[in-house]
């Protein structure tokens, strides 16, 4: 167990009067325990005890040959896990829940009546998850580094007449060589395709004067990178091109420029949205600007209108606006 | 809208008394729809009414350009989806909820007081999805071809030296060209990490005389293909790897020799346990002999000895026994 981390959760959960949770993400497991367990449908379940009573509920199928410090509570396939935790888990007391919990498991164990009251208790993690020790920004720092030299490799391996998909998956191949892999599914988007948010690489061929968006990340030791960037082929962009291509940079730029300790997520988003709709563009702004990234691509966080928060030293993020002008370019 | 799968899943509401159920699975989603929206921590939902009023709540972040038939609400990532479903919902009576919808969504709308009660609703489409039509079916084979035709190329392709994770990559890039890509991570296990059931490809290089375990399928048209072989690097494997290679494929065999409508899940489970068992292998047999494929590589329906259930034409699943001794041979 990472005991700094753990110490800090039963605080947050006295703090919270939540006297015990469970643990289902994956990824906040991995964070707790430095073990990584794709366990796919198959519950796995760190139960955390404000007593210091922790289990670790896992199939047998996924083997812990090291010693995690915790003991851990075996089932099979044949076996269910419930029923396991039903006899863990102390009657009459709250219980916290993972957000992502499947909801059959939740109405599983309500069936039961042993716990007084279920609660997400996500946040807790989420938000010591948020901010980043030493080892977790070396780790993204390496990820970003591998990132842009993927970035500087492929740019000097595009070319007209190439597809999407080869990119794409030329990409994914420097990413498996470098790193652990993707960090979520490359986006190759080019001419038309790139006026989509979240396109899939096609096997549409590059052509002369095409505006390419790519969306890129990788994975070292467990922590991701994500990177989004719009090139030109050829010469020159059109005007419309550069115009707003130029936009969006701008928006990003600003947005990056106000962010310091204390600033809310929201006027960061504010920031960058407020130069697209000046310049006339607001419409076609249709998400938020960013994101919290870590052992999640997707960490708990965004940079939208809606998120009041204040920046805090060590938080990783992502600022990324767009302008999507529909069946034309992004 | 597949409208004669619709038809079928609003008489098994009726029949089972649900009168609305949003389907939150992308995989059920896309059976009902045709339209494969992968939309990560964002929800998505298709709500279904004995009555008729049909919605489809989706984020604006994936556009739809097609006419799927069915109205569709909008929302952005600075709205909660819960809100508008909350508006859609008939108050008073059961919704019926899918096994994964993130608890998070639950416990928002439960906070709600609007629905009357909460019922995981899923096995009326898992169970659907479970009895493939011709469609489907020609997917899956086709999906099965690939896979057979790039084992074929794999075994030219395997020379001592190699790492697991060259194999690996060299298995997913046919997938890529010949397929829509994996259907799970491709497992390319060797030597002593063939005896991990789900093992991770490593940098450890093929050896003469090694074994390796590879576990692999590929996507086509949406459905899945999942197929285990182990191999023999060099002349001749061992006795002892011979006699264990020839328990499993006895099993294997002697549980599809079984298979016919109207056998129960379980009992094909114990046709391959009994003869490994009987082998005095029985302890190393840790998992259920198999499951469902379809859209998931994991589809509703397990061949375990926990489950009754009865085999009917038109279903598709794995039967994969498998013998794992630890540090030794898998």
């Amino acid at each position: 167990m990472k005991t700094s981390r753990l110490k800090n959760v039963l605080k947050h959960m006295e703090e919270n009067k939540i006297p015990q949770l469970i643990v289902t993400s994956a990824q906040s497991i991995f964070y707790l325990t430095g073990k990584m367990i794709h366990s796919g449908e198959r519950l796995i379940a760190l139960y955390l005890d404000i007593n210091g009573n922790h289990k670790f509920i896992v199939n047998k199928l996924f083997p812990i040959h090291e010693d995690l410090g915790i003991e851990i509570v075996w089932y099979d396939d044949i076996e269910n896990p419930i029923d396991k935790l039903e006899k863990i888990v102390r009657s009459g007391e709250v219980l916290g829940i993972d957000k992502n919990l499947p909801s059959h498991f939740l109405i599983d164990l309500m069936g039961r009546n042993v716990v007084k009251a279920f609660l997400n208790s996500s946040p807790i993690i989420d938000r010591l998850r948020m901010i980043k020790d030493e080892e977790e920004i070396e780790s993204i720092q390496k990820a970003c580094k591998v990132t842009d030299d993927c970035f500087e490799y492929i740019l000097g391996y595009i070319k007209p007449g190439m597809t999407e998909k080869q990119i794409a998956r030329e990409i994914d191949d420097y990413y498996y060589k470098n790193a652990e892999g993707t960090s979520f599914d490359t986006i190759v988007a080019s001419g038309e395709n790139s006026s989509k948010p979240h396109a899939v690489p096609t096997d549409r061929k590059i052509q002369e004067k095409d505006i390419i968006t790519i969306d890129m990340g990788c994975k070292y030791k467990g922590y991701c990178s994500d990177m989004t960037r719009t090139v030109f082929i050829g010469k020159e962009p059109s005007k419309e091109h550069a115009h707003v291509y130029n936009i969006v940079k701008s928006a990003n730029e600003k947005a990056i420029s106000i962010i310091k300790e204390g600033v809310k997520f929201s006027d960061i988003d504010k920031a960058a949205r407020n130069l697209i709709t000046d310049a006339g563009y607001g419409q076609y702004f249709t998400h938020r600007t960013g994101h919290s990234i870590g052992i999640e691509i997707h960490d708990f966080g965004n940079v939208s209108s809606v998120n009041d928060d204040e920046v805090k030293a060590g938080m990783i993020f992502s600022v990324e606006p767009g302008i999507y002008l529909k069946d034309n370019i992004g």
